[in-house]
């Protein structure tokens, strides 16, 4: 028995199928967003950022910062404990009360991570279910997976949006029968959004429960910030609304929120929340400090839509392969998992500007893409050097370029109109 | 189906059997440790904190502090994404190698907590592994179990720090069958050390790989705080060690340090590690200087281990009813949940000496208990303010004092001596 061997052969796999990752190494720079200093082979060089999920900037947005380092300044670098032995710090109990106001929910419970709570709440909650059938989106998130994994429960997968299938496995499963329908609400791979109103519709006709992943949203849809589910009106339609704090809003950790008696069973019952140290107080207080700015300040999520609808438009006008995106998501079709690393290699390499290649088992095979998320901070100058540069890559490398009959990767062509006024052209 | 019904059911029988747990919540001061601000029912008191897990005081240390707020001035209060995708911040590069080193191992990876850090890579490992067995302390922590069980693998639990019982588990499998063993280094609810160097011969001698958690031993045990595999000079002999960066460093976060296959093979393997937000650079920097602090200087872990042996002291000579424990955690017998409850809760009102009740699940029945975890900021008065407080609420419920035949609750009564000299008496 060789140990060393088995993993040796588990790496030599990953690299045989060309999935070997390399984590490109960072440092963000405050002030200069979305510019980083990245090193590689003992040099240093300062790059463009365009894949980060620090949609909205707010990682270092001076009073978030502020926040966080007055936070620990008076509480210190960590919590001490898990949230029972001694870690639930002040902040942390405020930032819960702004969460489930964000969502208008009775209650909110913080995690350590968006991954950790939907695992932990999605495991729970079937768990304390007697036989519940959990109806699972095929395109959800891998943290979803795992919780529907973990429950131990039967589960179903209805086709990507597809409200018909869904509705054929409800019907099959019965009124009587406890079902918990988990989706998200913006795919991040492809940008697209759930059918969320006809699926609350369809939970209300055969009676299950609703949990809705909204990490790609919250911060960034609805007038307060929201997501989907506030911009749609229909927060008060899904049962669990969960978030994340790691994106929009710039710092760590994730959430659920929703009926007092559900969250307090989660609380009380999943091992993913109870046996874990609690978030720090500066974590929660930059949090609490970020989701208020965005409950009222618009100016962001107008600046990233503009900026998004901004990036479609002129990558698309330069013929390269957008693929349909609703939202702030913007992919860019490679179709080849090795052009897609060398592309996002050239990019990084020879223009300066870091997009990490997105490959199997991320998206299926033949959809390798670019996967871009432009800021408010990506200003137009800036998406037009990455015009160039991606040009320049395509042509480099022979890449296709947009044809009329591109595939549709996206699976929802629903066009739902923006909030805010989209860029001239 | 009334889903609602089950979730409040779910929260009544914790009631009924007096588990239901309620959060305290804490505002620590800088400087002023261990003292806090507890709010409850509109109220605020200050009071003194005897249940943290931040062991050393680290996460109020100034130069841990201005690393976290200096980090996040230049870099924000986020990482911005996934390791893969974005998020790999260059403090949490630096504080990898600086694991890696803590425990002289190739490799170190670091997680969002130290709950992740064992359940994806005991998972992770054991999925790599054929027909891998794992054999698992009876004891071990929540986290260690939920990997176990995520693995798939089968496994064989061995009764608590019983080489016997482990061997006759080895032989059984075989040489030529996979196996891990894991288990803990220091137990934190009975305050015992598994016999690492016993365990690591049978390994030996049976061709097993070995994973050991030390969580509650890193920063304060060994030379430079690697532990007590350090300090016994048994690094080399375990494959990986696990550790957290939340407890002794006094920040957030979990780790797993060991040979660079097995610790690449974590890294593109695990769902938990590969789909979630970066730990901060913030928490990374912070943990880094913490690490680095505790490296050389022995004045928190002898100053702790006073502390804590000068409480088992004093609190002994009280005739309370300190367990047998060989190290940090000073665990008081109390044996029934209902007085267990009430004795931290008049503590709190009457003392404001906060100590949180650990019960069943956490501890077998019958064993529930006060924990107690002395710090270097613990002073001889404040242990001699707790021994008052203590005596006045034994006797105010009629709990009872040491008994000669009271039963020996910790499961190692093997005595390790101290590297660092008792208190006087």
């Amino acid at each position: 028995m060789n140990y060393q061997r088995f993993f040796e052969e588990a790496i030599d796999q990953l690299h045989a199928e060309r999935r070997y990752r390399v984590f490109a190494d960072l440092e963000r720079i405050v002030g200069r967003f979305p510019r980083a200093i990245y090193r590689a082979n003992g040099q240093a060089q300062e790059i463009t950022v365009w894949c980060s999920n620090d949609y909205l900037g707010m990682g270092q947005h001076p009073s978030v910062i502020g926040a966080f380092q007055n936070a620990a300044g008076q509480m210190g670098s960590g919590a001490g404990g898990t949230r029972n032995i001694s870690g639930t710090n002040h902040p942390l109990v405020e930032l819960e009360a702004e969460l489930a106001d964000l969502h208008g929910k009775e209650s909110a419970l913080v995690f350590t991570s968006g991954f950790v709570s939907n695992e932990a709440s999605i495991s729970t909650i079937a768990r304390l279910l007697p036989n519940c059938l959990i109806l699972s989106d095929e395109l959800n998130h891998a943290s979803m997976i795992e919780g529907v994994r973990r429950s131990g429960a039967e589960k179903k997968i209805f086709r990507h949006n597809d409200v018909a299938h869904l509705e054929s496995l409800l019907q099959a499963a019965g009124r009587e029968r406890a079902k918990l329908i988990v989706f998200e609400s913006v795919y991040s791979m492809d940008g697209d959004i759930a059918p969320i109103a006809e699926i609350a519709d369809l939970a209300e006709k055969y009676n299950a429960m609703t949990y809705i992943d909204e990490v790609h949203a919250v911060g960034m849809y609805g007038p307060r910030g929201g997501g989907i589910t506030e911009r749609e009106g229909l927060a008060h339609r899904i049962d669990i609304i969960e978030g994340t704090l790691a994106k929009a809003f710039g710092t760590l950790g994730g959430y659920i929120s929703g009926p007092s008696a559900v969250i307090d069973a989660v609380r009380s019952y999943a091992p993913g929340f109870i046996f874990t140290t609690a978030l720090p107080p500066a974590i929660a207080a930059a949090s609490a400090t970020s989701i208020r700015h965005l409950k009222s300040s618009q100016a962001e999520r107008n600046a990233q839509q503009r900026q998004a609808e901004q990036a479609k438009h002129i990558l698309s006008e330069a013929g390269l392969p957008v693929m349909p995106s609703v939202t702030h998501i913007v992919p860019l079709l490679v179709g080849d998992p090795e052009l897609c690393k060398m592309a996002s290699d050239r990019l990084l390499g020879v223009h300066g500007i870091y997009i990490q290649p997105i490959n199997y088992p991320t998206v299926p095979r033949g959809t390798e893409r670019l996967r871009i998320t432009p800021t408010p901070f990506h200003d137009d100058a800036l998406i037009e050097t990455l015009r160039d540069a991606l040009v320049e890559t395509w042509n480099a490398l022979g890449i296709p370029y947009r044809t009329s009959d591109q595939p549709s990767v996206a699976k929802s062509e629903r066009i739902i109109p923006l909030l805010v006024p989209k860029s001239g052209g």
